[in-house]
């Protein structure tokens, strides 16, 4: 079939959705993020783009320190919400339960699957983005998320988000191993 | 419940399955990628974290470009495989028909969903990886992979990466609309 140019404003399919905990003038504050990878193996880095126009960013460059959470589907709603207000008008500090982990101003959410506190490794700035590389110092999940001592995608039912279309989707079927699936061709093509 | 310490080797839940492509020494190469984020809007970047052992990283610094090709469900045993074998001792350039759109160094698949040409924007030096953040200047697709013009994951029906359980998976059900769902929240609480 035929290839059809579709402009420059591209995405990744999916991108996770996360929300992002920061402690800004003294306040917890989470804001949904889908811009963000895991970057380097040693030590454990992640990689997000937050536009400057956030409240989030003043936040992180205060602490030195974020956290990185994962909702489950149930969390949809509240973690839209996040998205729809500006910590600045609105204090969000209350919308979750919050723990602390290591690090005293990385705000993690509770009933959230997966949680990592991050500290500030570095910073890149972008034309319109700030580019903030954290270092995970712990991560934290709950007994009923793991399979044999691993987070299992399937327990902690996290959300996907794809642009521009703006919409959410919960995760399918297995489809296969990695690192694996490919082993026949291997044998075959050497 | 409470709360366990799993390390602090985690991951995103989801990643995406892209296969990037480079030219090196004149030959195109691929190689999946999951550690990859959109990070800033104008101009369009992405940024990926390669490790520095793989053969990727000196095609696109010899030629300043590469691609990120989304691969739908049907490659998923060719994208594992390229994952399998290095591009130091297997020749990948003849695995997938290739075109090229205004980078000529930078080579897309043409069985994949959604193709994007990038050019090298910055790279940074990390402790195992490279992070290497390109700007996309063109990205391709066909019409039966959109609706209202835009690119539709239920029709391209790309892959999720999971780690370190090692494990792709489908996209599941709509789950909701983005910016939108928390607004019955936010006509609540202001």
């Amino acid at each position: 079939m035929e290839k059809i140019k579709v402009g420059t404003n591209a995405f990744l399919y999916p991108m996770p959705v996360t929300l992002v905990g920061a402690t800004i003038e003294g306040r917890p504050n989470f804001m949904p993020v889908g811009w963000i990878a895991r970057v380097n193996l040693t030590p454990p880095l992640i990689a997000m783009g937050l536009n400057k126009r956030h409240h989030t960013p003043s936040g992180i460059q205060e602490s030195q320190t974020f956290s990185v959470n994962i909702p489950s589907r149930d969390l949809i709603e509240l973690t839209d919400y996040c998205g729809l207000v500006s910590g600045r008008e609105v204090d969000k500090s209350a919308l979750f339960e919050i723990f602390y982990g290591e690090l005293k101003t990385a705000p993690m959410i509770k009933k959230c699957a997966l949680c990592m506190e991050c500290r500030l490794f570095q910073t890149v700035a972008l034309p319109s983005h700030h580019l903030f590389l954290g270092e995970i110092v712990g991560a934290y999940t709950e007994e009923r998320y793991l399979t044999d001592g691993k987070p299992d995608i399937r327990k902690m039912d996290p959300l996907l988000l794809t642009m521009p279309d703006n919409n959410y989707w919960a995760v399918g079927e297995h489809a296969g191993k990695a690192w694996s699936l490919g082993n026949r061709l291997k044998s075959k093509k050497g």
